[in-house]
C-alpha cells in the first residue's frame, strides 16, 4: 500500500513509517519540522539525539533496503499539499501533523491560536486536497482520548446511542476536554465528519491515549533510528516523564492527589493499531471511531509502578504530590471503551515491570542528556 | 452599561448599536469591514446603499443625540483588541464579528479556513483578551441553531441530561451541522465553554435561528440608518431571498421540496433577545445557552407565506422547486425549545402577512437595485 505519514518527523510519526517501510509498503512522511522550532523557543530536545529527517531515512534505507520518501512541508500550504498528493497518490494518510502539547496551548492567547491554526486549519486544508485529488484514500487522523473529558457515564467510541423524550437517535458523543490543545482535536473531529459525510471520504479516527515507550521493532536497529522521546513539562507525556525523573534522582510528581485515570498504551501497539487501521479502512463516507488504548490507571498507580520498577534497579525514586497545574478532576468515573480495534484484533501490550525497566534502562544510557530544569510543568491553566 | 458590538457594521450588529444607544446605554462598535471586501470579491451588495460606519454613526448621533464610538480593526489582532478592552472597559460584548455565509465557507478550501480562521481564531483571541483585562465582563456570543443540524431527537438548549448504562451525566448536546461555517460556531462554543469554566468568564451563547426583516426602530429614523439587508445567494436569508424574489418577479426557489424546517425570528426580536441576556448577565463561570427563534416552518411554508403576501400587492409571486445545493434532510423531525429567553420575558413578534407585507413594500422601494444575477445558489455542497 502507498502510505503517506504526516507529522513522520515525531515521536509516532518516525516510527510509524519504519513501521510500515518494514513491512513492505511504499512509505513517504511530510513534515514541516515546525515542532522542532518549538523545542527551540521552548528550549528542550529529545532525550537521544535525533538526526535530520532525510539523514534518518537514509540511515534506514542502508539498514534495511527500504526507502522512505520525505517532503519537507506544510499540510496547510495548499500547493504543497497538493503537490505531494498528486505526486505520491497514497491510498492511506496516516495523519500525526498537529501540534501535540496541551501544556502549549495553555500559554497565552498566541500559543492556543497557533495549536488551533496549525491543527484544525492544516486538517482542514487536507481533507479538501484528499477530496479533490484522491478521495478514495483512507485518512487515519491521530485524535486524543482527552477530547472525551471525564464525563459521569460510559465513554463509547465516537458515537452515543441516545434516548430523549421518547425518541432515539446515534449521535456524536460529546465532549468536554480540558485544553485548547485537547479541543483542537475536537474541532478536527467535528470537521471530518462532515468532510466524509459531504464527499464519501473514507476517515478513520483514533481517539488516542497516553503514549509511552522508547523502542520499537526498527527504533533499535541503529541509534540513528531512535525517536524523540520526551521527558520535559511540555512534550512529555506521563510515564515517560516519571521514568526519567526516577532516573535524574528527582522526584515522580503527581498533579494533586493523582487520582486523575487515563487511558495508556505502549508506543509499538500505536503501530498495531494505526497498522490495523490502514488494513481495515473505513469504508466510503464512513467516519469511524475508535478508542486507541490498552490499559487505564490513575496517576497515583502510574506513579508507584514506576517506583517498583526503578527501584530494584538501583534508583532511588519516590513520588510526590505537587500541585495540579491542570484544571481537572482528581476523582472521577471512568469507563472508556475500545472495543473496535479488539474486535479487529488488537493485541495489548501491558504495562510489566520488564517494560518499565526496560525504559528505565534506555533512558540511563541517556542519562547525560537530561535537562533537570526543563521536567517540571510551568504553565498553569487559571 | 457600557457595551461593545463586535461586527457593528454588519445586518445585525448595526441595529443592535443603536438599540442600545437609543435606550441610554454607552455603545462603541468594532469591524474589521472584511464582509464589505468578501461582498466586493463576490459581486453583490446590499439592497440599500449603506454609508461608511463612521457616517452612519454621525448621523445616528444628529438624529437622536446618542454617540456610538466606532473602532476599525480586527477582533483577531492582539494588539488591537486589547487596545479597545482597555480603553472602553465594557461590562458586556456582544460578538457578531464572524463570517456569516454557510455558501461562502463551501466555496473550496480557502474559503472554508478563512471562515474558520476568522471566527474560530478571532473568538479565541477575544476570549484571552477578555480573561486578561475584562473578566467580569459578559460575553454575548452569536451562533446558529444550524450547528445542532437535525437530530431525531428534541433540541434542548445547549445541553442534554444524559442516562447511560445506569448512569447520568449532563452534557453539551451534541451537534452535527452541516456547513464549514456552521462548524466554525461549534467550534466556537466548544472553546468558550471550556474559557468560562477556566477563568469564570460569563459567557451567553446565542444559537439563533434565520434572521428576517428590513426595519427596526432605529433604522427608520433615516435612510442612511439602514441595515444592509442581504437578498443574494451569499448572505441573503431565506425570506428576505423569497420576498426579494416575488418583487423582482423571479420565481420564490425552494431548495428540492422544500420539507426542511428552519427555526425564525424577526430581526427586531434579534434586538429584543440580546437585550434580554445583556440586562440578565450569565453568572461567572456560566457558559449559559439560549435558542433564539421565535417559530419554526418548513421552507415550502415560507414560500407560501411570501406568495399569500406579495400577491395583493400585486406581484406575480409563485414558488418553484430547484436541486437543493445543500446536503440535508427534506424530511425530519424539528423540535427546538426556546424557553430560556421565554421564561426572562422574551415576547415573539409572529410572521405575519402584516409583517411580510412590509418587507415586501420596502424591497419594492428598492427594486431598481435589485440585481437578478445574484439571487440564485452557486455553490454545490457536494
Amino acid at each position: 500500500m502507498r502510505i503517506l505519514i504526516i507529522g513522520g518527523d515525531g515521536y509516532l510519526g518516525w516510527p510509524t513509517a519504519m513501521h510500515f517501510a518494514a513491512r513492505g509498503h511504499q512509505v513517504a512522511v511530510l513534515d514541516n519540522l515546525q515542532k522542532r522550532k518549538w523545542e527551540s523557543e521552548l528550549g528542550v530536545a529529545p532525550l537521544a539525539p535525533i538526526a535530520s529527517l532525510k539523514d534518518r531515512a537514509e540511515v534506514f534505507q542502508q539498514k534495511t533496503g527500504h526507502p522512505i520518501e520525505v517532503h519537507i512541508g506544510d499540510v496547510g500550504d495548499e500547493a504543497f499539499i497538493r503537490g505531494v498528493l498528486s505526486s505520491f497518490r497514497p491510498e492511506a494518510i496516516v495523519h500525526y501533523g498537529e501540534q501535540p502539547s496541551a501544556p502549549f496551548s495553555m500559554i497565552d492567547a498566541k500559543h492556543a491560536i497557533i495549536s488551533q491554526a496549525n491543527n484544525v486549519l492544516g486538517t482542514l486544508q487536507l481533507a479538501f486536497a484528499m477530496h479533490d485529488l484522491t478521495p478514495d484514500a483512507h485518512l487515519i487522523k491521530l485524535g486524543t482520548m482527552g477530547e472525551y473529558g471525564t464525563p459521569n457515564i460510559d465513554i463509547e467510541e465516537g458515537y452515543l446511542d441516545i434516548e430523549h423524550n421518547g425518541r432515539r437517535d446515534r449521535l456524536p458523543f460529546p465532549k468536554s476536554p480540558g485544553s485548547f490543545y485537547h479541543l483542537s482535536k475536537v474541532h478536527d473531529s467535528h470537521n471530518l465528519m462532515l468532510a466524509a459525510k459531504l464527499w464519501n471520504l473514507r476517515v478513520t479516527d483514533l481517539n488516542q491515549g497516553v503514549v509511552y515507550g522508547t523502542d520499537t521493532d526498527e527504533t533499535v536497529l541503529d541509534p540513528q533510528l531512535a525517536t524523540s522521546f520526551h521527558y520535559d513539562g511540555w512534550f512529555g507525556t506521563v510515564i515517560n516523564r516519571f521514568v526519567t525523573q526516577a532516573v535524574a534522582g528527582e522526584p515522580i510528581t503527581l498533579y494533586g492527589t493523582g487520582g486523575q485515570k487515563r487511558a495508556l498504551l505502549n508506543i509499538r501497539d500505536t503501530l498495531q493499531c494505526v497498522e490495523i487501521s490502514a488494513l481495515n479502512p473505513a469504508a466510503p463516507g464512513e467516519f469511524r471511531v475508535f478508542n486507541q488504548f490498552t490499559e487505564s490507571f490513575t496517576v497515583q498507580e502510574l506513579g508507584s509502578l514506576v517506583v517498583e520498577a526503578a527501584q530494584p534497579l538501583g534508583f532511588k525514586a519516590e513520588t510526590k504530590e505537587i500541585p495540579n497545574p491542570r484544571m481537572e478532576s482528581e476523582s472521577h468515573h471512568y469507563n472508556p471503551k475500545n472495543s473496535g480495534l479488539v474486535a479487529l484484533g488488537m493485541k495489548p501490550r501491558l504495562l510489566t515491570t520488564e517494560v518499565l525497566q526496560q525504559m528505565v534502562q534506555w533512558v540511563a544510557s541517556h542519562k547525560d542528556r537530561i535537562d533537570r530544569k526543563v521536567i517540571m510543568p510551568t504553565v498553569k491553566w487559571r
